[in-house]
């Protein structure tokens, strides 16, 4: 059995006088943190204050870029060129690389943001233009990505370094997309069970869909949620069954 | 006399699908562009253009950082504490690196605009805020100051590659301020006149005052603006003089 | 033969410090100026100075409401819901009156701008979510729509007083559709000739199609551009071949 | 005894998926809600939903406006010409008028926000110019002011209708201004000594100092908070306790 994964959230969703989740509980729980880059959430008073804290606890840096919309939170579609989508990307990275700099830590992943990432899970040709555009910031920079989806495609076709990532509360179709959250059983709000699930995937090396299906996949990273106090719960039960059931957690180095 | 001198002007000042300024023009008169980072002007399609002219032109490339006022250009004086300061510098001079980096080039030197070059000009420890930041993002970042101010005595404070900067159009007072526009004489809008004085100042190794009087400085680059045609045309005088006089233009390398 | 028509142009399309179109030229053309609202053109001191030279010239202002996207000049299409796009609108309509009333004018019509007219012509729902949420506004704002679309069927649904709209500078499909822009002979750029063919249709009391046929349509307003020289120069030609052909320039009623 | 008087509360203080405050506790509390018009806080959404629940419980609706600068909320002082302040009030007024209407109620008041508020109470030449602009948008306006300051020097000076505003939960000064925060007792945490005192000012027709000083004023309407839990707690206490006391809670109708 894999003995050892990362568990990534997404942090610095605040923006200007306003908070969002819990960055402080979430950091003493994932050995990576999305950070978002100021265009969808963030400012760089926020990035400077949770990158701080991920640097003081070793906790993984990653960029979280999205779409430049605040008011929808990066949420909402916007059409952009492929060259478009490739600049939005570079800025929000070589931003997030300057903060980092500037409170002695370093970006080491990438990951897409809202209706950024959704589109480019669909989209092989969109992964593809932000992916290429954080590799021309930093070659070796590593794509966290939905593991099985478009992502995956562009980036390892990239040759880029590769994390996969899966889903802690979420269930999965034998497609290998997620359970619509309107259908029973879709999410999973109970650590203890989470946990089974995810040792299950970790011991199999595959997504075990509903009907118990195996999807062979690499699985470097698991995604927590922190925006409510139940989340952090369910994240802090997880990382404790997975630490009783002997995995270590540590962050990913990726592979190509 | 000095042999050698660069030419920088600010650029990338357009947004969305606004244009200001000549770049184009200006890149084949300039040996550095300072370039918005998309705070008071630019965005990342913007920065991305004009970036990668540069590149083709060997034209130095520089962080241009301002105030987050897109709508007053920069302009209008924002109260921040000196923290937000830097991470308001840190943030833009890492995005950008990104940018550059993403078209094949590098960021070679900062230069603060606006309103928060006009604060730091008068106030080391704004301005030491400002490099500071910059300096934790990239040790070797070359700051380009206004010869003889506030910028200058802070960036020497803090050991930094120093460029200073005269301004090709403008009178000095005998205190080294510039003399207010509304006064005769305060702007020059020969290129041929420009030209004369700017060569008997890098022969004198001093600024030069309104006066006669010698204020002895460093003179690494000269300042020049695009945003008009007779701005363009003054700046492309300019250089044709300077290099009729057997002055070489080439970017700076900063001295500590 | 209908005696008396508008001419329309969108205006008021700076930001800060950017210019956009010659708003002064356009105003001694038009009849009709449809002011962009600060959300993808605009901010207060454009629309202030624009709507006060309106008021000067007896030009009808009108509300130019468009998705909350500057960089992208509205021009990009944004997800929304229809409670959100009302809201939008009822927004930038008031800003707009506010402003009007603030030099002594005021609103008479509402405009859609950009991607989000572009939608609402295709999507009657999304029109009337737009329409209905300026006339609780104000019921008696005249909606000018696109003639034949989706829009003016979503504006008399609600029973507002409407202005139809085409356009000077473009040809019909046989539908209704402007024809693509990539084709030949879609966009006129001749004064003389796009007067020829606004006559005709104003003769026939509808829009004549590149074959020749005949879709009957009230015809309220023309829409004219400014955003370059030579459109200016059309929109000029335009204007005093319909006067010489006896048309009365004035601003529309609006019928329910 | 004055034997009636206002209550109010900023709202409407979140933006796109960021929330603060309880503005539904509040609602039930206060008498009248200064609403953010979109510059400094709120978006049309957020305006809607605050306006609908204000129209529902009888709740005087005010425009809120502030400096546009959400990142630092309104609190970071923007230097403006007096033109480009009245602009940005007529906007965020006329806004705020339009969301009004789409709710089916009415924008009764005017309240400056943050740093734009604080530097028209010292400043009679800015308040003139914010409160101009107001009353060339609606004549009927009722200006809230500070009481005492130069914000109702300058709405007098107008011949606007005014309500004079002073704070339940902070000490004064005997020249009118509030007792600096970090002194002890300049913030009052109970709602049983605020009511205590408002009921004191309120039968001396004047605000009573620290020393004990009456500084003789109009009290019209009473500055609550509800950014905490203890803020709305106060609230709640204090209007109980007027409220035993006879005294009773309705919105103000201005005097010139």
């Amino acid at each position: 059995m894999q003995g050892q994964v990362d568990l990534n959230a997404d942090m610095g969703e605040g923006f200007g006088p306003w908070r969002m989740g819990d960055d402080a509980a979430l950091l003493d729980i994932v050995t990576s943190a999305n950070i978002a880059c100021g265009f969808h959430a963030s400012d760089p008073d926020v990035m400077a204050q949770v990158m701080a804290q991920a640097v003081a606890r070793g906790v993984g840096i990653g960029a979280h870029p999205g779409f430049a919309d605040l008011q929808g939170f990066g949420r909402r579609r916007i059409d952009m060129s492929h060259p478009a989508l490739g600049h939005l990307v570079a800025y929000q990275l070589g931003a997030a690389q300057g903060m980092a700099r500037a409170v002695g830590g370093q970006v080491r992943h990438l990951k897409l943001h809202g209706a950024l990432a959704n589109m480019a899970a669909a989209d092989a040709g969109m992964a593809r233009a932000c992916y290429a555009a954080a590799l021309a910031v930093d070659p070796e920079i590593i794509v966290m990505v939905l593991a099985g989806t478009a992502q995956e495609v562009a980036a390892r076709d990239l040759g880029a370094r590769v994390a996969c990532e899966i889903f802690a509360d979420r269930a999965y179709e034998d497609d290998g997309q997620l359970v619509d959250r309107r259908k029973p059983g879709a999410v999973i709000h109970d650590g203890g069970l989470a946990a089974q699930r995810i040792l299950a995937m970790l011991e199999a090396g595959a997504i075990i869909t509903e009907t118990g299906k195996h999807l062979p996949s690499r699985i470097d990273t698991i995604c927590l949620h922190g925006d409510t106090a139940e989340a952090v719960t369910l994240a802090r039960d997880l990382r404790v069954a997975l630490e009783g059931a002997g995995v270590r957690l540590a962050v990913f180095e990726g592979g190509r």
